[in-house]
């Protein structure tokens, strides 16, 4: 049991130990750390969390985290408006596109079907994807979850919502990693890369 | 080169990697939880932290941070008040107190002589140490600073200080860990353990 010289070193401890993988002795680190900073960055610092939580919006059409009503990407124009992404959360939005690889948009669920963790499809971003699907104009629905049970459950969760609809949907290749070696690669996922080979480009 | 869908969220995670220990990519993770949060959680969060940098007090007697003008240590008459431990921060304070093995007040320094890091004796809560015992009172000054040079150096500053002065000067003992095997403790540990032998006690 620690002792703290003052509630108020205390009380900002406990708070900083709520953070994910910060415990009691590092939330101390960190606010011993406030401590010797000037008054106006802590400020600053107070207020970008304050700010991120009370004045962010989410994207009208994709989900995703944005300034405005509309996001970056859903409102530029330069994109290929027809392919819709799939994810779980904001994280993979920005894993993709850090790959500079994607040009279509995206629909953030915010996270996967998981009863034991009482997420149900209504809780998710599901209903306004078939929505979106069902206005027109997408052409393909990208499905890029998991290859867990709850992330499998939910790509085929969507796939039944959207039988009706006129679109294709693919999922994202699974395969040995570049730059790995065969005999290191899980037989699922060496499994997967043989199946659905690609043609050799030179 | 990461692109952040939001400003706020860029703003938030800018602000969290700087704290010590963390890199953008825990930023992020702790910024996204966050946001996953209820409002009034985030809030708490953020008061806590501006609490602790504005309204914590610095104790008048041992420069500990205390929510009083004297902290709870200074205050507590059944503490001995002729034992002064000197301390580099409120960390070793906490440690020691954990222990449960003193019951003498401290004096917190502020850090240790370190011309290389620009903190100079002026820097430090060496003068107010030297008032405090010249005021009376202190018949015995435990230094329990680092074994480094700088630390050392502070060491035989305050002793140099103090030499005028009718006070004991101790430091805490060195030697080999509770529970350490021998041959496991370096060389400079096991001669200060053979140096400072104690009586032996049943």
């Amino acid at each position: 049991m620690q002792s703290y010289p003052s509630y108020l070193l205390e009380n900002a401890v406990n708070q900083l130990s709520k953070l994910p993988g910060i415990g009691k002795k590092s939330a101390l680190r960190l606010a011993l750390h406030l401590l010797k900073q000037e008054q106006q960055d802590v400020a600053d610092f107070a207020q970008a969390i304050l700010l991120l939580k009370n004045e962010v919006k989410y994207c009208n059409v994709c989900k995703n985290i944005s300034d405005t009503e509309v996001c970056q990407i859903c409102s530029d124009t330069s994109r290929q408006t027809d392919v819709v992404c799939v994810v779980e959360t904001i994280k993979e939005v920005m894993l993709i596109e850090n790959t500079g690889q994607y040009r279509g948009l995206y629909h953030v669920l915010g996270g996967v079907i998981s009863p034991i963790d009482g997420v149900h499809p209504s809780d998710l971003e599901i209903e306004s994807l078939v929505q979106r699907v069902k206005q027109g104009g997408v052409k393909e629905v990208v499905l890029a979850l998991s290859t867990t049970m709850e992330g499998d459950t939910t790509s085929y969760y969507i796939a039944r919502k959207l039988a009706g609809c006129e679109v294709t949907l693919t999922t994202i290749a699974r395969g040995v990693s570049v730059g790995d070696e065969l005999q290191y690669a899980d037989e699922l996922t060496l499994g997967k890369s043989i199946v659905n080979r690609v043609p050799y480009k030179n």
